[in-house]
């Protein structure tokens, strides 16, 4: 592991641009070796220059979460983007759809005949310039419908003007230990039997959409004919604890400051605080989670709390506490909420910073 | 309740005019009724139109949380700033704070020798310029010191050539249900025993500054001079939660469209998705909470779970399901951390836009 640059202000987001290179082949390799198409979704780095080498590793297109982040990456010259949400369009964002299907072959998601006759109205003729996906749930829970109801969403998306393109699931309950697989097979069976459904119906289903980045991985019993993981090209704490990426496959760290330094006594816990808390790594905090973040140089120290601005770490008995002034790298939990929180990152490579890269897509939530 | 604007495209941050007028003059009638001078924290809202109402209503000045937040407001105006945080200074932010000192009056945290002997190394002659308080730990167990250890530091502060101010704290403790009164108290004890060791040592104790919304208008036995709360401005959903405002009191919230709705049957929840999450609202989620976020149109409705760009909203049995494409209003649970993910909050009165302000310290980490 090479020493944090002494030009980086703590704190700081840092890239390793060679991980990240590794990252982007490894997964690029095997999708293509199971004979998918991978479309990768950039909510995770809103990078323009990362979608580029994500592009040029033979991805067929990007997968965005919202119309905005959509334009960002159209801006930068994104052919071919998926919009996976269930979209509800008002009479603005109807008007920003078609400017970007001039510049960009865009298609959407919908898991209601409502959102989509509305879209179908407010876009008019303009409809058949979209495609759409109908969004199924694969055991998350969260938006989506049952497989055998997709047929009826697609339906009104046949009669709305819009090209029927297939079905996406996202099985977000991999996300727990002992998961992903049990989510890449619940995945699979989901969207075969929301493709029969279609099919009966007479639609032709082009996309079968799954993957995360716990079960991009897991062959499993999966049908999909797309994958859209978008965590893999940083990995984070989650990856870690789920055994979905090793400590050397981290390309994303934040670069933080011993500020308090606590050898502990009585009720007092052995702890230093460094300067980067919420406000950098993110909240996110699953219950399986064995913290707020981990700690590059030492596995065995827990983050226990995160204020805005400090992560208070415990550390392990048997270890020296760090100096205040020290340098250590933080792994967020979750790392697209942590890149969303700055306007730019720090690319480095072999202990020398490269590059920086701008945040471009950041905040891009309509 | 007013309904959102329909010019408003979600998911947006609103913010209700005349509550927080209102919020701000309650807390600064009731910390000068009780004869305690006010420095609000404006790490809660990055709004130099926010600080300027404040310091109107008597606000004697403001809390930063670091030296980036300190230049935005001072750029702003703002003349008077405690840097609530046990700074550890590269030659860059020393030389960031001497510019700084140059326009605005300045003191900075310290719980350690050590960092402010690297300080004052760093500043030289510069230090006489800077007020240095020391942190002292009331039972939060983050940064700060035992109350005892206090002295050692304000002799160092005093040695490197920097003016002891006196001592903070922050009862972060506080944040849990039944805990605001004895935090007080502790918050109390602490600063009185912290005031006799930095007087004994020989140290004018000008300033013993504490508070935190959850315990700024309880009385308890706090002997502080000044206190320094955030959140009263907007409240959020944990504050709620603590009974330490009421409903009437939120006067931020973010507006959001029902994307996707599932009347629920079998193993499927009842459920609403709405279109903000994490990186509209924040992902925190203390374990005390009954949820990631509050629904204000339906107090008994759970945020159950919170994706990036997905508030999914368990609905009461008995209450019907909001239709698709109706707009609701989230609290978020801690609403400093909400703020920080926008651009700009809109400002709103009788049911109509008056302001869009700009969160001109967003994402000043450093």
């Amino acid at each position: 592991m090479h020493s944090i640059p002494e030009e980086i202000e703590t704190p700081a987001i840092l890239i390793e641009r060679d991980i990240l290179h590794r990252n982007i082949e490894r997964m690029a390799s095997r999708v293509r070796e199971r004979g998918l198409t991978l479309r990768p979704h950039v909510k995770t780095h809103k990078i323009p220059q990362i979608a580029a080498l994500q592009l040029e590793a033979g991805a067929v297109g990007l997968t965005v979460a919202t119309i905005g982040e959509a334009e960002v990456f159209a801006d930068h010259g994104a052919t071919d983007l998926f919009i996976a949400y269930p979209l509800w369009l008002s009479a603005a964002k109807a008007e920003r759809l078609r400017a970007l299907s001039q510049r960009a072959r865009i298609a959407f998601g919908t898991d209601s005949v409502e959102a989509v006759r509305e879209a179908g109205r407010l876009l008019g003729p303009a409809a058949a310039d979209f495609g759409v996906l109908v969004e199924i749930d694969s055991g998350h829970h969260r938006s989506g419908v049952r497989p055998e109801d997709a047929a009826a969403i697609a339906d009104a998306a046949r009669a709305a003007g819009f090209r029927v393109a297939g079905v996406f699931t996202f099985p977000g309950h991999s996300y727990a230990p002992g998961m992903p697989g049990t989510a890449v097979d619940q995945e699979g069976a989901a969207l075969d039997r929301a493709a029969v459904a279609l099919r009966e119906a007479g639609h032709d289903v082009e996309v079968l959409s799954g993957g995360s980045t716990p079960t991009a991985l897991l062959t499993g019993d999966s049908v999909a004919t797309e994958l859209r993981p978008g965590v893999y090209v940083f990995g984070d704490a989650q990856q870690l604890e789920l055994g979905r990426c090793a400590p050397e496959d981290v390309s994303l760290t934040v670069a933080a400051t011993v500020v308090s330094r606590h050898e502990g006594s009585g009720d007092l816990p052995r702890r230093i605080v460094l300067d980067a808390g919420s406000k950098m790594l993110g909240g996110d905090r699953p219950a399986w989670a064995s913290g707020f973040a981990r700690v590059q140089e030492e596995p065995d120290a827990r983050v226990s709390a995160l204020s805005e601005h400090h992560a208070t770490v415990l550390w392990p008995e048997d270890a020296p506490l760090p100096a205040l002034g020290s340098r250590l790298r933080l792994i967020p939990n979750h790392v697209c909420v942590a890149v969303n929180l700055v306007d730019e990152v720090t690319v480095v490579s072999d202990g020398a910073v490269v590059e920086r890269w701008e945040i471009a897509a950041r905040g891009r939530n309509a």
